[in-house]
């Protein structure tokens, strides 16, 4: 089984001069694999489409990257995907050639197992210092620009923080340092509008298609002051909130439903997946 | 002669999972190569210092980056190097592995030929339409998140546009895509501060080394309000702006100075360059 192909060729070097490794001229995905399979593939599929739009980059087709995707997954019962696409070519400046096309690696990498703990009791959370900056043109699209998230994860070290949440430049409360965040008061649910700054998660799209979500701008005080919170991503699916600062939380109703659901749709994010593997 | 070296060995390919290719997850820069020696490597030096502080990753040896340089410098009468350095290790997650240590890629470069009529008769220029994000904790470092200069860079490809200015999301003018911004009136020199974002140029590093500027705030009205207007950069030197948008300058007498002053200190940028080579 091949792990890594470079441009659908098995290889483990990309070239000097790569505009991702240049100027982080492209856009990732990071997708769970269940029995072989890329799950919530047409998801990850259309925020590819909309980054490499956002950028000028032409984007593969989806046959050729579920070919490739597949070659790599179909042995694994449970791992990761990752997929990064970078403006071809290798042309120093900063200036897109015309024409250049589209580097593609796809790589497979071990998936951290379902934490048991977090699913069922939820984690704890920070706000980290670290303050989005506001650009609207790269918003809601996972772009290689990722040095607020590296800086906000550097800020804690203690193992006990599950999730870091992010704050932009204004004060809102945009998102946690590697995924989504919903919050319920009164029966509602909300989660941050990411059209300043923020990634659209692929786990916050399938929520929005299964529960009523109101998209909207939220401040530290909804998140703290909220009956029921949690963090999501494609990786480690939904994990209730149980402390933020001064704020504990036993885990809701509302959130415990979601979670079913999930487990039931994605059962490799269920908190009993790591032991079948 | 090797023209790419990764971490001090001749080879032309990145591991697959390198942070800066993963995240844009470390600085770089551009330096003139002339008569076999780096330009102004002391001011590039202090700002990559000041990015593997800022992003925590550790810097190479003074000694080690000017032996490797010079190795592939020594038989280049003109040329550009540029220095790459990313957080070391090939850690999936944003969170920075403690003691990975740092990859650097020196690689050499063809030199922009230096553009007479540009130096002696300026540039057109336009103003950008995308704003960039204030973020301070990156500001001034030349960090490897450059897709605002790729998004900004591709509004124009009019060979007759020489530079395009940016402002900040509120509306400061701040730099060029790949350049530093002066304006000169009634006799003073000013440039904007680059504490919420752009990035502190060698060349701007090298001027305010020279003449009296006063690091500001600036507005576009400022800009086109000014006597003089020149953007400057290590590879291209100074470039007296003759045209932006509606309004026009000659060249002044202020900015025909600080050339005169740049071209004798640096031989490799002035006009008369490009024939010796």
């Amino acid at each position: 089984m091949n792990t890594i192909l470079v441009d659908g060729v098995a290889d483990d070097a990309l070239p000097v001069g790569d505009r991702g490794h240049a100027y982080g001229d492209g856009v990732f995905e990071t997708v769970l694999v269940q029995d072989g399979a890329p799950v919530w593939w047409a998801l990850h599929l259309e925020r590819l489409q909309r980054g490499c739009d956002v950028l000028g980059v032409p984007m593969p087709t989806a046959s050729l990257l579920r070919s490739e995707a597949d070659s790599i997954c179909r042995d694994a019962a449970r791992a990761v995907l990752k997929i990064v696409l970078t403006r071809g070519g290798l042309a120093r400046g900063y200036a897109p050639q015309a024409g250049a096309g589209v580097r593609r690696v796809l790589s497979l990498h071990g998936a951290p197992e379902p934490d048991a703990d977090a699913c069922d009791r939820g984690i704890e959370a920070r706000w980290c210092e670290l303050r989005l900056a506001r650009q609207p043109r790269l918003a809601g699209i996972k772009h290689l620009n990722r040095l607020e998230q590296v800086l906000a994860r550097a800020e804690w070290s203690d193992a006990r923080i599950g999730e870091g949440l992010l704050r932009d430049s204004a004060g809102d409360a945009i998102c946690a340092t590697a995924a989504n965040l919903f919050v319920a008061r009164d029966g509602r649910w909300r989660t941050p509008a990411l059209d300043i700054c923020g990634v659209e998660g692929t786990c916050r799209a399938w929520i929005l298609g299964q529960v009523e979500v109101e998209i909207c701008r939220l401040v530290p005080a909804d998140v703290e002051s909220a009956d029921e919170v949690f963090v999501c991503s494609s990786l480690r699916g939904i994990l209730p909130l149980a402390r933020l600062g001064g704020r504990e939380w036993t885990v809701g109703p509302m959130t415990r439903s979601l979670q079913r659901r999930l487990w039931r749709e994605v059962p490799a994010l269920s908190p009993s997946a790591g032991f079948s593997t």
